[in-house]
């Protein structure tokens, strides 16, 4: 089985979290770093309210749980993330050190916000930057695209 | 001819902040963001003072531009860097909307500090990525090799 109950109930905090940053108007991602199978940080997307073009919810969440623990590596940490990383998070997961990853929709299923250009899926950064991680994406699939839904309802497209 | 006067400039100011960076412990790298043809913010990789994977020096100046801006968005911006950008940097420079990058030394020019796994030059990047950027790297690349023979020789591999 390639998610655990761990995972889905981090999804659904994740969810949460997401929730709460479309709410302050950001975009509708969130994250999680996991260590020793408890939660260490959640964080949401937060481009528009920190003014961060870097601060996606992976990597915004990268950043909480390295502060929590006073250092830059994650080694032995797992993420939980609404969506397949973007290749800024993928490179932000695999330079943490964090080599388990669990995500919610796939890439296209943002298309609808306008996230056309630069999609190179994280199977495929594994691949061409020759390195290993466990990826398992699709945990609550449905529900992740329905907070994309909910975003656009509410802003429309990200991308024009 | 590819470099300008005012990249050749930049690219020593660039050089001179990734020594301060040495100084203080960091990796040997540095960035400037360039706007209307001046220098809008320097920064070197900040990832082991600041405790944060994700604080190289291209994504240190891009938050510290946005910052002075108060934007998340540095279309019609360039950016200086020492080297190559690795992955995560060359997204988030995509992703910023700065368009022109110019580097100093390339991917190989690193590999005595180990990074030799999860290299993707940028040319790969944006090919893999169907995106355009106008890059030109190579400026000063023997001067940029010398700071990581400096910082090798004072505190040895960042990879072992």
């Amino acid at each position: 089985m390639p998610f655990t109950e761990t995972d889905q109930r981090i999804m659904q905090q994740v969810m949460a979290v997401a929730r709460q940053g479309i709410e302050a108007g950001n975009w509708p991602f969130g994250a999680c770093v996991i260590r020793n199978g408890k939660p260490l940080a959640f964080d949401h997307n937060r481009v528009v309210t920190a003014h961060d073009p870097t601060a996606h919810a992976e990597v915004s969440t990268i950043r909480l749980a390295c502060q929590e623990l006073g250092t830059h590596d994650l080694s032995g940490c797992e993420m939980v993330t609404s969506c397949a990383p973007c290749p800024m998070c993928f490179s932000a997961i695999y330079w943490s050190g964090i080599r388990r990853l669990v995500y919610g929709a796939f890439p296209e299923d943002y298309f609808l916000l306008g996230f056309n250009s630069f999609i190179i899926p994280p199977e495929k950064m594994a691949e061409t930057g020759k390195v290993r991680m466990i990826m398992e994406g699709g945990l609550l699939r449905e529900e992740n695209r329905t907070l994309f839904e909910l975003y656009h309802a509410k802003y429309g497209r990200i991308y024009q």
